[in-house]
């Protein structure tokens, strides 16, 4: 394992702040003068927004094989790891809003390809990766009905958001399982039911202790 | 290996005349009585559709990462496997163009992954396969100078015909190499040099002799 000392991760379900977050983070660290890489999965480089595309808009209306869905993730993924994280690995900090624990949480715990594809998922997502690790997890939890109706509110669905509440509740709980198995101890659940403001002051306190 | 006696895969390099052959032989099958289904790779479903397309005409200018193409292949076999050749598995005879071994061809020894990715790449075919098998390989072999030109009258290029002629002459000594080293013996390499009528009468013979 590569673990990036530069690479944040911000990590979440749907509506969870976590976007809104990531900017803040990265404006008030700009501010302090470092060179900050704001970036997304999927979606990171322009090859990989049209893959983005085609999970999140264009998936046939009797849904999409969880396998498939996995596929296309790690495959905008290595399109994101080979064009962007490894290309500012000194002298930036990149903060990225989604990575490899948003695809276990989605398609490991959401269409249920945990347990019994675990090993292989995981296999797989390590070859993209190159082994390339985050030096810190921000999770953003939250009750899922409260996220769903935020994002409601913003208007811009995607076919995730169009899941029963029940896929939701198995993101989340998958999320709060990766940060109690991962022994990293690089994960930091963070309680996104506060106000935005409340919420930043926490992640900057953390990372500047984490520094 | 779960081989599918139903299960017909036709390969080759750009031009070799391999979609020809598998249409002639599907017409062949039908007026003999058979139903036959048709289909091929990428592009075999309307969602693989779009991932092809993705593939062959969307590519960024400065080319793909080999992986992230592989793994696009991959989640195009993905929804094709379990879309088109697990719902056709009695009573049709499935004829398809290209399958796993153009993936080997082109993204193992075209694209040179293989052979410090041979493993990983084999391991996630079986995956997305679930260990489907076709009865009969057929290998459409030919100078890849002649394919090529071939292919440019007909005019309809994509990114892999636009590639060097090395690249192709990888891709036609790696097929050679994967019939080589497949010990199934459900291989047959098929001299593409001629004429459209005596290489189907040599597939038609082939298929009477292997029922």
């Amino acid at each position: 394992m590569k673990i990036l000392k530069n690479f944040l991760v911000f990590e979440g379900c749907e509506g969870s702040g976590k976007s809104t977050q990531a900017r803040c983070a990265a404006g008030a660290l700009q501010k302090r003068g470092h060179k900050v890489w704001l970036t997304k999965e999927p979606g990171g480089t322009p090859y990989a927004e049209k893959i983005r595309n085609l999970i999140l808009f264009e998936k046939p209306s009797d849904g999409i094989d969880p396998l498939t869905e996995f596929l296309l993730f790690e495959a905008d993924r290595r399109e994101h790891v080979q064009e962007i994280i490894r290309r500012h690995t000194t002298g930036e900090i990149i903060i990225c809003d989604r990575f490899s624990f948003s695809t276990f949480a989605y398609q490991g715990y959401g269409r249920k390809l945990f347990p019994e594809r675990r090993a292989f998922m995981e296999a797989v997502d390590a070859e993209v990766r190159q082994g390339i690790y985050p030096w810190l997890i921000f999770l953003f939890d939250q009750d899922v009905a409260v996220g769903l109706s935020r994002k409601k509110n913003q208007g811009d669905e995607n076919q995730f958001e169009n899941e029963k509440i029940e896929f939701h509740q198995r993101v989340r709980d998958g999320f709060l399982d990766l940060a109690r198995r991962d022994d990293t101890h690089h994960w930091h659940t963070i309680d996104a039911h506060r106000s935005v403001e409340k919420i930043h002051d926490e992640i900057m306190s953390i990372l500047e202790k984490s520094h």
